[in-house]
C-alpha cells in the first residue's frame, strides 16, 4: 500500500539488465560512447524529431533547468502554473541555472494554466519597458503535479498563446509518459507538433534508476547545451550507464507499458475511492496521481494499517475526526492490485 | 503641470552649493574621505541608531539589490507584495544581486501587504523541506508604489509576523522622507524601531542628483555589504560628492523640509480631483502619489493642453470617451501651486 | 591496452550486486532511506569524523563545486594548482557554483602547489582592501591531476600555510583511494588531520557507477549543503542507488583493493616504460596516472597496434618522427597485466 | 603634492556649470531626455561610428563589466594582463556580471599583453572540449595600469590575435583620453579601427564627477545592454545629470585639454625624478601614471613633508633605509608646476 510516490518504487528489471550488459570493457567517457549515440537516434525516431539535440542528465531538476536556461535570459520570466515543479521544488534551480531570471504564476485550473491566465499574464509583462522582466517561455507540466494531462487541443491552445508573442515553450514531462499512455497520440503530436520547443522526458518516475532527457527540438543550441550540462556539473563520466537506462526504457516501448500499467493501478485506486464513503476526488487523475479528500478518521485508519502516502497541506492531528483531509497518492509501475485492493478494502 | 515622476524634478540648490563646496583640491577616492565619514555620523545621528552601517550608492536599485542581498541567501524567497518596485521595476535586479532569489508575491491591498497574506505567505513556503525555497526576508515599501503611507501600528504588525519566523525585514524607503512627514515621528519610529533590519534610505526622487543610502541597522555586516557594493561595481571613485549630497540633504531639515513641499502638493492636487466631476481617488493618496480615474476625453484634455502625467495599465486609444482611465500623478518638491492650480482649472 | 581515462573502465560486479539487492520494493526517496543513512555512518566510520556532513553526488564536479561554494563567498577567490581539474576541466562550474569566485593558479610543481608558491600568492591578495578579491579556500588534488601523491608532511606544510591565513582546505580526491593506497596511512590522517575541511571523495574511477561523497568535516553547515544540492539540481530521487553502490564500495575494504589493483598496474607500466627505450617519465607515478615522452614513431606504431591513450598538448601528425611527444596513461581497477604486457612488448 | 590618484582630483568647473545648467525644471528620467540624445550624437560623432551604443554609468567597473558581460558568455574566458584593473581591482564584478566567466591572465610586460602571450594563452584553450573554459573576449587597457600607452601598431597586433580566433575585443578606457593625447591620434584609430569592439570611455578620472561611457561599436545588442544595465542596477533616474557631465567634457576637447595637462604634470615629474639621485623609473611614463623606485629614506623624507602617494607592494617600515621601494605617482589634470617643482625640489 505505498502511494507516496513514484520516485520510491523499484528499477524495472530490463533496467538493470541493460546496465550489467553495458558493464563489459572500457568505452569511452562523457558521452562519446555508442550506446549514447544510439539513445540519440532512438529518441529522434520516437519523437520523429532527426534533428533534436537530445541529452542525458540524472534528475529533472537538471533537466528543466538546463533547458530553462538554454531558452530564458536572466532579464526575462517563465510564464509557469502556481503548483509547477520548477517553482515550487526545485529550492530556486531555475532561477541559478538561468542566472536570475524570474518565474510569473499564471492562474491555474487543476493543475493546468489557464489559457486566459496565460494571456493576461504575458499581457501584463513588457509593459514597463526597461524596467520590468523581460517576457520569457512558457512552461508547462505533461502530466501536470495534480494528476490531470492536457489534451491535445488545451496544449496547442497554450502554446499557440506563446507564439503569438514569440515565446519559447518548455515542457516539463518527468511524467511524459503517463501522459502520452492516457493520450494515445505519438509522442511528435504531444510535444513539437503541438508547440514544444524543449522537452524534459522523464525516465527515473517510470522505472529508470535515475536518467531523464533534455530534448530541444530544434538542435541548434547544441553544443551550448553540451557547456551548460558540464559547467552545471550534470555530466556523467560513466555515461554509457545513463544511456544504457534509456535504452531499455525505450526498447518494445517498456517505457510505454510501465506508464500504462502505473495508470492503470490510479484508476484502481480511484475507482474504489469513487464508491468509498466520504472520499472525494480533487481533481480528475488522468496519469499516475490521484488527490482526493478523506475523514481525518479515514486517514489515520489508513496510516495505522501502513498505507503510505502524504496528507497535503493538511496535518494528522489536531482538528476534528470527520474533517476531511487532502492526501495525494501516486501510482508506479510495479503497483499491485493486491495492495491497491487491501488499501480499498480498509477504506 | 509635471506630474509624470518625482525622477523629473530638479536637484534642490542647496544641493549643487554643497557640491561646489566640496569640490576643492584633492581628496581620498572610494569614501575614505571626511564628508563621507560625516554622512555615516549625521545618519546614524538621524536615525539614533549610532552601529548603523551606513553606505551610499546611485541608484534605489542597487541599495534594494545590494541590502537584499545581505539578507537573502539564494535558496530563499523575498515576501513582498504585488506592486513592490523590486518585483516590478527592477529587471530582475534583485534576482541577480541574491544570486537567484525567489520573490514571493504578498496579497496587497492599498499597494500594502496584508497581514493574513503575509502570515499566509510564509506559512505556505518551508512546508516542502529541501525541495521548496526557503523563507527570507519581508521586503515592504514606505511610501508604498501606490502613494499610501503603513501607519506605524501597520509597519508594526507586518514586521512583527517576520519576526516570528526569524525572518529580517527589509523597507524600501525611496519615499522614505515623504512617509515621515506624513506620520510626523522620528526617522527611528519608522524603521528600527518598527522592526526594520535594513532600509533604502531615498534622496533622489527628493531633490538629490543621485544618492541613496543604504542602511543596515545592525552594523556586524558592514565589511560584506562594502564588498557586495564594489562587486556590484557601485562604489564610487569620488565619493565626495555623493556626500556632499547627502550632507545637504540632512542639514537643516532640508529633506523633510523637500518631502512635506511635495506632499503639500499632491495635497492640493487631491483636494482638486475630489471634487472634480467624474474623478475618482484609487487609493488615499498619503504621501506625494496620487491615482485617481478620469473619463477619457478628461484625459485627453488635459495632455492636449500639455499636462505630463501616466496612464496606468490604460491606452489613451480605443475606447469610449466616458470611460474611466486610470492614471499616476506624482508631486516633488519643486511643484507649483500655479501649476496645480491651472491643471485642476482645466478639469 | 585501454590507458585512455580510468572513467573508461566498467562497475565493480560487486557494485552491481548492491544496486540489485538495493531495488526490492519501495523505498523513501531523495535520500530519506536506510541505506542512504548507512552510508553517513560507514563514511564517518571509515574517515574516524563522527560529526561530518556526507552527501552523496553523482559526479566529481559535482562534489568539487558544491563543496567549493560551501567555503567560499562570491568575492572571494580560490587558490588551487595550475593543473587543477577545478580549473582545467569543469568548464566554469567552480566559478558557476560559487557565485562568481576567482581562481587563483598557484606556481606547481609535478602536479602540486609549491609551498613558497601558495604562500607568496596568499600574500599577494588582500593587499588592495576591498578592490582586490578576498582570500578564500585552498583547494589541493590528492592523487594530482599529473599523478604523483603528496606525502602527509607535504599536505601538512601547505594547510598550515591555509590555517595561518584562517582559510579553509578542500581536497579533490576523485582519486583519494589512490593516493591512500599509496601512503598507507588511515583516511583520516590524510585528510582532516591533515588539515584538509572539505573532502571530495571519489568512486566513479574506481569502480562506481557515478558516485562521489561530498564531506564536510565540520558538519556544521549540512543543511545549507543539503539546499546547495538541491539548487545545483544535484539531488537524486532514487538515492538508495547512490547508497548502494557507496555501501558496497566501502565494504570489506573494496575500495583500496581497486585502487590497489590500479596502482599496481600503473607501476607495472612504469616499470616497463623505465627500461624501454626512448621513454622518459614525466613525473613520479605514484597513483594511477602516468605521464611520459616516448617517440612520435612510438605512438604511431602504439595506436596503430590498438592502445588507447592520450597524447598530452601534443598532435601525432605534423613532426619529425624521433620527437619526444608527451602522454598520459590512466590505470583503473580492471586493467589486465596481459594488455599492460603485450603494450610493453609493443614498445 | 598629491600624486595619490586621479580620483582623487577636484571636477573641472565647466563640468559644475554644466549640471547646474541642466537643472533647470523637469525632464524625462531614466536617459529619455534631450542631454542624453545629444551624448550619444556627439559620442558618435567623436567616435566617428554612427551605429554605435552609447550609455552612460557612474563608475569604470560598471563599464568594463557591463561590457564584459555583453561579449562574454558565462562559460568563457577573457583573456587580460596580468594587471589589468578588471583582474585586481574589481572586486570579482567581472565574474559577478558575465554569470561565472574566467579571466585568464596573459604574460604581460610593461602593463601590456605581449602579443606572443596572448597568442599561446589562447592556443592553450579550447583544446579540452567541453571541459574546459571556451574562448572568450581580449580586454585590453589604454592607457595600462603601468602608465604605459599601446602605440596603434602594438593594439592592431593584439586585436589581430583576437580576430584570427574570431574573439572580441574590449578595451578598458579609463584614461582612454591620456592615452590619445599621448598618441595625438583619432578616437577612432585608437579603438573601432583598431579591432576594438566596445569601449570602456572614461571620464571620471579626467575631470568628471562620475560618468564613463560604455560603448559598442556595433550598435546591435543596444537593447541587451539597457536590459543588462537596468538590472544591475546602474541604470540612473535623474540621467540628465550623467550626460550633462559628458556634454561639457566633449565640448570644445575640453576632454583632451585636460588629459593633455595630467601628462605633462606627469612629464615634469618624471623629467625631475630622471635627473634624481636614486630614482628609478620602472616604466615608460607615457600618460599621467608614473612609478619609480626610490630609497626608502628618500619615501620616508618626501611622506613626512607631505606628499601623497602610494606604495607599491612595499612597505614603509621593516629594512634598510638605502633599500629602494616602488611607489606609484599619478597626475591629474588639476595638477600644479608649483607643487611638482616642490616635489622635485624635496627629492
Amino acid at each position: 500500500m505505498y502511494f507516496a510516490s513514484d520516485n520510491c518504487g523499484p528499477v524495472h528489471p530490463k533496467v538493470l539488465e541493460s546496465l550489467t550488459s553495458a558493464n563489459a570493457g572500457y568505452s569511452p567517457a562523457y558521452g562519446d560512447d555508442r550506446l549514447t549515440r544510439e539513445v540519440t537516434e532512438r529518441v529522434r525516431e520516437v519523437f520523429d524529431a532527426p534533428d533534436a539535440a537530445v541529452h542525458l542528465v540524472t534528475t529533472g531538476s537538471a533537466a528543466n533547468t538546463l533547458l530553462l536556461a538554454s531558452l530564458t535570459a536572466p532579464w526575462q520570466t517563465v510564464f509557469c502554473s502556481r503548483v509547477a515543479h520548477i517553482h515550487e521544488d526545485e529550492c530556486n534551480a531555475p532561477e541559478f541555472f538561468t542566472g536570475g531570471a524570474k518565474l510569473t504564476l499564471v492562474e491555474t485550473e487543476n493543475g493546468q494554466m489557464t489559457q486566459d491566465g496565460l494571456a493576461a499574464a504575458i499581457a501584463a509583462e513588457e509593459t514597463r519597458g526597461v524596467h520590468g522582466p523581460q517576457r520569457g517561455p512558457v512552461s508547462l507540466t505533461q502530466a501536470t503535479e495534480k494528476g490531470t494531462v492536457h489534451d491535445l487541443e488545451t496544449l496547442r491552445g497554450l502554446t499557440a498563446i506563446a507564439r503569438a508573442h514569440g515565446l519559447p515553450v518548455h515542457m516539463d514531462g518527468a511524467r511524459f509518459a503517463n501522459a502520452l499512455a492516457t493520450l494515445g497520440c505519438q509522442p511528435a503530436e504531444m510535444s513539437w507538433k503541438a508547440g514544444v520547443d524543449a522537452l524534459s522526458f522523464g525516465g527515473t518516475k517510470n522505472g529508470l534508476m535515475g536518467v531523464e532527457a533534455a530534448i530541444l527540438f530544434d538542435g541548434e543550441r547544441l553544443w551550448e547545451f553540451e557547456l551548460r550540462r558540464k559547467r552545471g556539473a550534470h555530466l556523467m563520466s560513466k555515461h554509457r550507464f545513463l544511456a544504457a537506462q534509456m535504452l531499455a526504457y525505450l526498447d518494445s516501448g517498456l517505457w510505454l507499458e510501465l506508464a500504462s500499467a502505473a495508470n492503470a493501478a490510479c484508476r484502481r485506486l480511484a475507482d474504489g475511492l469513487r464508491s468509498a464513503p466520504g472520499a472525494n476526488l480533487m481533481y480528475r487523475p488522468d496519469a499516475n496521481i490521484l488527490f482526493a479528500r478523506l475523514p481525518r478518521a479515514t486517514h489515520r485508519r489508513l496510516f495505522a494499517a501502513g498505507a503510505e502516502y502524504h496528507l497535503w497541506d493538511a496535518a494528522l492531528d489536531g482538528g476534528p475526526e470527520d474533517e476531511p483531509l487532502a492526501a495525494r497518492f501516486v501510482t508506479d509501475w510495479s503497483a499491485r492490485d493486491a495492495d491497491t485492493d487491501r488499501f480499498l478494502d480498509l477504506l
